[in-house]
């Protein structure tokens, strides 16, 4: 059997990634394609338990600590769903994955992405996304159009100079690895965004 | 201000490691030396709560994402308590620290002590024990000591191979760095193995 691709999708809070998943899930559901869905950190029962030490407010956590409690949810994850469902010939659709820590992790709390990858190596497994969706704004004008941080949500709350390392991280990525890592312009219209999604998909022969 | 130094106990479960702990921690305080205690995983408010999810019997937990759950317990540990305690000249002792996720991950679990020494890269910053006490007893021995395995605790639950793995890991451990680690004979009088350990302890000048 075929193995499945794994697709990603990144970009700072606010950039529409929520929006983009739910159409992409929707047309999916409709063209009767076999897809997984999932998040991170989280997607197991054990990941969602490391999910919610990450996300609380009250949880004072180093940079180290961090990086390797999202890698440990990653382990999970990649062990429990993505590689079974690669297997099986399904693709995966993951909101964020590795590039998230290399440009929060890495770039923002400034531990340095080469380091931080090397955490991340047990859990990986060699496993990289076959293609990677980077909804490409400006992190002002996202936060702007978000209407601020989630005040519940412990990185949210980070200031603006940490967002802006984030977005650069990313745009270097982008840069380093044009193949594998798309960017959309994320100022657009939803509904173009994601036409641009669906015609990508099946131009890396993702889905028919 | 000289540096503190950083002790660690090590050994299989039921090897008396806490006999040991408690009977140095009456003799520091009877003796007035200043000294922090610690546990690994545990020691910080979020390394406890990642306590929580290793230590439970109903978490199902991949080897990859429990080694990374112990580094990021650790990088609490050594970031909040450890590191300020040494650098404030106070001798920490510390129940279970690298070495252990070496013997139970590394070599038990089977994922190999280079890559598990990897993921801890970011945990450690460079930090090692001055000195390691290990409690060199036959897994058997210890566990019929015990009473069996702790019904509670989900790596105590684990067979009689996985126990020899982690004992001989100890023991090439050992071999490998004759300096830092230090081997008792813990099937003799816990009197006489504390006494040993507080004639170490004073040798190295931990403690005058």
């Amino acid at each position: 059997m075929k193995k499945g691709k794994l697709v990603t999708f990144e970009g700072g809070d606010g950039a529409g990634k929520s929006t983009q998943l739910k159409l992409l899930k929707d047309y999916l559901e409709k063209e009767k394609i076999e897809f997984i869905f999932t998040r991170e950190p989280g997607g197991t029962e054990v990941s969602e338990k490391i999910r919610k030490i990450l996300k609380s407010k009250e949880n004072m956590i180093c940079a180290e600590c961090e990086t390797l409690l999202y890698a440990a949810a990653r382990a999970e994850l990649v062990n429990e769903i993505i590689l079974p469902a690669l297997n099986e010939g399904k693709t995966v659709i993951c909101d964020r994955f590795i590039d998230s820590s290399l440009a929060y992790q890495g770039r923002a709390r400034g531990l340095g992405e080469e380091a931080v990858l090397k955490a991340n190596e047990l859990a990986l497994k060699g496993l990289k996304p076959d293609l990677t969706f980077f909804l490409d704004i400006e992190p002002d004008v996202s936060f702007k159009r978000k209407g601020g941080a989630d005040g519940d949500d412990r990185l949210e709350n980070e200031g603006e100079t940490f967002h802006r390392k984030i977005y650069e991280c990313y745009i270097n990525l982008a840069e380093q690895e044009k193949e594998r890592i798309y960017k959309l312009n994320a100022t657009q219209k939803p509904e173009k965004i994601h036409e641009e999604i669906i015609q990508t998909l099946k131009e890396r022969k993702i889905i028919d």
